[in-house]
């Protein structure tokens, strides 16, 4: 059939939520960890990255649409990805529409990329890190790459160092490695996402005036900087880790929250003591943790975790469905929508969680009562953009419903 | 004269600011702290305690007056300061007033103490410091009292640890020491107040909606949850502590800016990994910090040091008035009284450096261009309560003039 043809897979992969959290590279090129980290994958069906990657011999170069606009594929860290996958490429062959791609030929032959994120980039919810797994993922179906999971999350790792957690469902563990060349330092999976379903999560996307620090740059000043972060990654991260898997493993929600949120804030306290100090959490994080913190004592045991990334959003990990409509109700009371936000817009992903908090609308949010445990009572209208309901969930899937690509399956270009 | 006499005497004690940090006891009865901390005393002219201490065969018990207010001596703190003083107290004679009293007398004999500070006590402006240091130094002056002021200083130490660093004017260190007794944790003057008057000083008082941890328990919940804060004292404040002193010595203010800013964030990093975690700076101190960095980095070399308390408010040293008045011109731009504050209570102190700034009025403050450093030049009006311009000053001084006394020499009552 000449030189038209066009061979194309798309592919759905998770962001994750570190629970352990990743600070400080020992190698800025082949990104490598100063500790291993722990993560939990996020539903796809609320948060997650479709890419669509294409080949045909009519391509004249590598070109990447990202949620629809033309990005340069020239960074390192794109060509560090494309590089690692094209040498493990091997031959393909569709007997159907005649195509055979031999592996020598994977080396001229230009690929057509295009990634979709169904959430806003913006929001600061590690979109990089379901991103460059996704590319890694649907390229490796693509080039039919015989490696597993692990070994191509050692390549996503080279896009973006989180991105290797998002190679599983479930939770995640990236273990830093010992090896210089970086081929040690992987995603394994701890447990996959049926091990621990009574969990619930629920981001609060947190309104900010100010300009955020990049991780990458952010890390790197830490590292430079930070006479808190060598004895983080040394003394504290190993046996913490330990202690999160054994949890884990065993579904102790009290130890889970406990380690949560004491690494995330050593997390942000690390970025504090960088020079110049990194603030990534604000008066509204900081209003949520104490609401968070004051329910749990109030409780006895800890109903809710609390993690937040290189920004001000909470991730809230709550025990289980009931503790998760409680929080809602809790959160909605002290951060409910601008008057002009309707609910449906303001709680998003898995809505259904609305009813088990009995708010149907935003009537109900104006009856809600202060939380017994909440002293001061004030209302925060505006300080939370939205909220995100979602869950813990699976890790990659390749999508055979051709209607799901986003590329043309005639001209490889966006459809 | 019968039983009728009054002996008093008026002391008045300046407060301090910690540029190395004291967080964390290692004995809570005896106030013994984790590491040695450096101190800049603050001018009294602008923030000081003034108490009067009163003795007379006509008490009937301890009594003491805070602010025209009467608080109960009964806790600890006071306790131990008045037992440690009077152990110490010496025959003393008025010839004047025919008064003699005798060594053995002392511990029969009732007080009367008032105290006044010139500043707002709710502004977290460390008031008990002053308030010990003033309590201790005017009972040693009126008990004839031999020990030299660290001696003293060990006293008030048990009363608020940072109370021993306001027995000295300039620049102060509080050795831990190593005694079990405590007896060797005491401070000592670096530097007198003259050794680098190009100093100047501007408190930003920070409103803030939060309910603040108090530093005795926060201090307490560090100890006995922060991974990080053993490390900071055993292995980052030494050899910071080494490195502050040689700065001060050399007036080197470059190392003095970037020490004191680093320690001031490292307490702030290890209150965060705390569990709870504690926050002090909120938004507002974030602002000031990040305008701060940027204008020091624009200039190449460090303009402004700055460094937070157990609150949000910021203690500003800039190397000079040139420095501090440029300083205060950036802080007026971003930080302006909300439009029913007069400029006169907005800014208290020292407002010669208005001059400096070429800000008389409130018109002034709005026509102050955007500074060329600052990106988004955004206002906050209201986020400032008022500032507070001052410099580094003397240590504590008896005051003859009796009109300044705040008991009634012949009621012995506050007047």
């Amino acid at each position: 059939m000449g030189e038209k043809w066009v061979l194309m897979k798309t592919a759905q992969t998770p962001t994750n939520i570190a629970v352990i959290k990743y600070w400080g590279k020992r190698d800025e090129t082949l990104i490598l960890p100063v500790n291993d980290s722990i993560s939990v994958t996020l539903d796809p069906a609320h948060l997650c990255t479709t890419t669509t990657v294409a080949v045909s011999p009519a391509f004249q170069q590598d070109r990447m649409w990202l949620n629809g606009k033309e990005i340069p594929l020239s960074g390192g860290r794109y060509q560090n990805c494309l590089r690692e996958i094209r040498k493990r490429a091997r031959e393909v062959e569709d007997k159907e529409k005649g195509i055979k791609i031999e592996k020598k030929d994977w080396e001229k032959l230009h690929l057509h990329i295009a990634s979709y994120n169904n959430f806003p980039t913006a929001a600061g919810l590690a979109s990089s890190a379901a991103g460059f797994a996704c590319l890694v993922f649907a390229l490796a179906k693509l080039m039919n790459v015989e490696e597993d999971e692990s070994q191509l999350s050692a390549i996503a790792r080279q896009g973006s160092g989180s991105a290797c957690r998002s190679l599983f469902g479930g939770f995640v563990k990236w273990i830093m490695g010992k090896e210089e060349d970086g081929s040690d330092s992987l995603a394994v999976q701890l447990v996959d996402e049926k091990h621990w379903d009574d969990l619930f999560i629920i981001i609060a996307v947190v309104s900010s005036r100010q300009k955020e620090t990049s991780s990458t740059s952010g890390m790197r000043e830490s590292v430079e900087t930070s006479l808190l972060l060598q004895h983080r990654a040394k003394e504290v991260v190993p046996k913490r880790t330990v202690q999160m898997e054994e949890a884990i493993k065993n579904r102790d929600f009290a130890s889970f929250a406990k380690l949560t949120c004491a690494d995330s804030n050593q997390f942000h306290a690390v970025c504090l003591d960088t020079s110049p100090p990194i603030f990534y959490m604000n008066d509204t994080s900081h209003r949520i943790i104490s609401h968070v913190e004051k329910w749990n004592r109030s409780e006895g045991s800890p109903q809710v975790a609390y993690t937040f990334d290189a920004g001000p959003n909470a991730v809230l990990i709550a025990r289980d469905r009931k503790a998760a409509a409680q929080l809602l109700q809790r959160l909605l009371f002290s951060f409910p929508p601008k008057s002009d936000t309707d609910l449906d817009s303001y709680i998003i992903g898995d809505k259904t969680i609305l009813q088990d908090a009995g708010v149907e609308g935003l009537k109900d949010v104006e009856a809600l009562s202060p939380p017994p445990e909440n002293g001061s009572a004030q209302k925060y209208p505006g300080d939370v953009d939205y909220f995100i309901c979602t869950r813990p969930g699976k890790g990659p899937i390749l999508l055979s419903n051709e209607k799901l690509a986003l590329l043309d399956p005639e001209t490889g270009l966006p459809k």
